[in-house]
């Protein structure tokens, strides 16, 4: 059986995040302008409504979190298969029952479900931190990510361009 | 009425992409490791399985792509509020009843809607591409990513060590 069909996960999570004035890591320089000059000479950056002590880069690490045990688990049945197949069995049982949307709940889900599981659970956590640290290109996300947006920009407009000449010479006709 | 509130987007996908060997912009160095010396040598990373000429970095951009529709239309709709209102309430009647999950497709229904809706998209298509090249905080996104999964792992273990001890006590008694 081909792994990556087993994974159930089609849709994680990409919501704002809840207002918590506790989280130290959700910092986002850009409040509101005020009609102070002193704020206004201090941000450059647009205004996102929504994001309180929050920031969009919170959230978006979140996700990233979230992805980042998606593909350890990915990671870890692969190297599995190959040299032991009775954990390769158990892992895919337990991701076919198991939500992989939420990464933290699905590790501690697993840590609790039997020793061995546990210790894969445990594999997953080492995995997905190396990953995070040293696999993922982060340049390579930035500069995809810059180019999607780009391009995107440039069909939508091509298309509409095309489309609404197409109509035009239609109704010349 | 609170704009963050109108908001449809609870989730964006984050599926595996298709494999599609013509996409220029997806890279992914890493193959699965054969036999061959050489190749060992060239490729320190984890094997990441089920991505073919695509990669993980390419399904993380395109994620974020529609993180940035969701947020440029957060932002402009924020600019409308206050100097706008019959645009800004435009933009809000839209956005209820049309799926921000794909950002491409909300602009380029946008675009078809009406001429002061096709403004509207263009200004949002404007205003991702300067948050993704200006705004976005990537080197703090990296930060912020790295952190979440060692607090998390951290914390993971902390919690399972904490319940475990707590069973053994209570089975003393």
């Amino acid at each position: 059986m081909e792994s990556s069909a087993v994974f159930s996960i089609t849709q994680l999570p990409f919501y704002p995040p809840k207002y918590n004035r506790n989280k130290a890591y959700t910092s986002w320089p850009c409040k509101k302008p005020s009609p102070s000059k002193s704020t206004r000479l201090h941000c450059q950056k647009m205004y996102v409504p929504g994001y309180g002590h929050a920031s969009p880069e919170a959230q978006a690490a979140k996700n990233l979190h979230n992805f980042f045990t998606y593909i350890a688990v990915k990671i870890v049945s692969a190297q599995l298969q190959s040299y032991n197949p009775e954990a390769y069995k158990e892992l895919m049982e337990f991701v076919g029952r198991q939500s992989l949307n939420d990464g933290d709940q699905f590790c501690a889900s697993m840590m609790r479900e039997s020793s061995r599981h546990q210790s894969l659970a445990l594999r997953i956590l080492e995995v997905r931190s190396a990953y995070c640290k040293t696999d993922f290109e982060w340049d390579n996300l930035k500069r995809l990510a810059n180019k999607t947006v780009s391009d995107s920009n440039t069909r939508l407009m091509r298309d509409y361009v095309l489309e609404t000449s197409h109509i035009d010479v239609e109704s010349e006709k």
